[in-house]
C-alpha cells in the first residue's frame, strides 16, 4: 500500500499485460508519473480507442477499424478468383506471409488455436465462419499456415477433418518453420519455401 | 503496418513503458484485443486517473491523491517533534523504511537523483523546497537514505554541502544496502542496521 490509492490501482491494472509483474508495474507507474504524464495519457487514449473500436473483418477475422466492413485483402476481386484460403493463427502472420509474396489468395484468422484446457473450442476460433466460406466461395484448397506446435497440430487435424468431409483439399505449409517457433521468426525466403513444399494432411 | 491503424497506434503507445519493446508491445496488444478488452479499458481508466490526479504532497513530495493537502505522514504532530528529515529517492523507499520501523521523523522524496547528463539538476529534485523546510522546521539532522550508486553519491554530496552551509548535521545510512542495489531489495533488519550505523558526511 502506497500513499496513493490511485497509484496502487494503476500498479494493479498494469499487471493485466502479459510479462508485466508487480516489480515492472511499479517501475512503469513511477516512470510515467515522474517523467511521462502526457505519454501516459496518450497510452490511455490509444488503449480506449483500440478496445472500443477495433473489430474483426466479417469475412477473414483480421483486425479492422471499420466495423462491419470487409478488409482491404477480402475486398480484392483478384484474390477471390484463387479460391484458396490460407488459415493463420495471428493477424501478424498475414503480414509475414504478405512480405514473403508466397500467397495471393484470401486469408482466415483464428486468433489462437484449439485448446480444450483453456476452454477454447472450434467456435471460439471461428471455424463455423470458415466452414460457411468454404461452401459459399467454392474453395478448392485450404492451406494451413499454423505454427509447428502441439496446439497447431491439434488445430490442423480438426480443420483437416472438417474440410475433408466437405471434399476440399487441405494442405499444411512445410519445411522452414522451426519446431516450437512462430511464423514471424523466420525470413521471407524460408516462408516461401514452406509454401512450395506444402503437403496433404 | 497492420490492417488496423488503431492497432499500430496502440503498439507504438505501449512502448512508452520501460522494458516494453516492439515484440512485447505486439504481444500485449493482441492479448488485450482477443482476450481482455474490459481489463484493457480498466487499465486506460487507471492510467488517466493516475496521470490526471496524482500530485506531490506540498511538504514531502510523496505521491498523494488530494492535491494541495499534506499527506498523512506529514500531518503527524509526533513526527514533526523529531526535527529530523529522512531524504529518499523514491516513494517506495518510504514504504520500505516504514516497514523496518527504523525511523519516526518526517520524509522528503527526491523522485530521482542529480544527473547532469539527463538535465536533472538540484531544482528538479526539489532541493529548494528541502532547504526551506530545514530552515522553517528548525531541522537538526538530515538523514540521507539514498541508494549506494554513483548518482546517489553525487546527490548526497550536494545535499551535504547545502546543509552544512546551514549548520545542520547530515548523516547517510550505512552498512546493509548492497553496492549497486536499491533500498527495497534489502530486508527490514538490514535496513534497521543501516540506520544504526549512519555516519557523518
Ligand atoms: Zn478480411
Ligand atoms: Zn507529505
Amino acid at each position: 500500500m502506497s500513499s496513493s490509492t490511485l497509484l496502487d490501482e494503476l500498479i494493479r491494472a498494469l499487471q493485466v499485460q502479459p510479462g508485466v509483474g508487480p516489480a515492472s508495474a511499479s517501475r512503469i507507474a513511477y516512470y510515467l508519473l515522474d517523467r511521462k504524464r502526457k505519454e501516459g495519457l496518450g497510452l490511455a487514449k490509444a488503449l480506449t480507442d483500440a478496445m472500443d473500436k477495433i473489430s474483426y473483418c466479417p469475412k477473414c477475422r483480421n483486425y479492422t477499424d471499420n466495423e462491419g466492413e470487409e478488409c482491404k485483402l477480402c475486398s480484392s476481386a483478384q484474390r477471390a478468383t484463387q479460391r484458396t484460403i490460407c488459415v493463420v493463427e495471428h493477424p501478424n502472420d498475414i503480414e509475414a506471409i504478405e512480405n514473403s509474396s508466397s500467397f495471393k489468395g484470401s486469408y482466415f484468422v483464428l486468433h489462437g488455436h484449439i485448446s480444450p484446457l483453456d476452454g477454447i473450442g472450434p467456435e471460439a476460433i471461428g471455424l463455423d465462419l470458415l466452414k460457411g466460406r468454404i461452401e459459399k466461395e467454392h474453395i478448392q484448397e485450404v492451406i494451413l499456415a499454423l505454427g509447428q506446435t502441439v496446439e497447431g497440430d491439434v488445430t490442423a487435424s480438426y480443420i483437416a477433418a472438417m474440410a475433408k468431409k466437405m471434399s476440399v483439399k487441405v494442405t499444411r505449409i512445410a519445411t522452414g518453420v522451426p519446431l516450437g517457433g512462430s511464423l514471424n521468426t523466420v525470413d521471407g525466403n524460408t516462408l516461401a519455401m514452406s509454401f512450395n513444399y506444402r503437403h496433404d494432411v
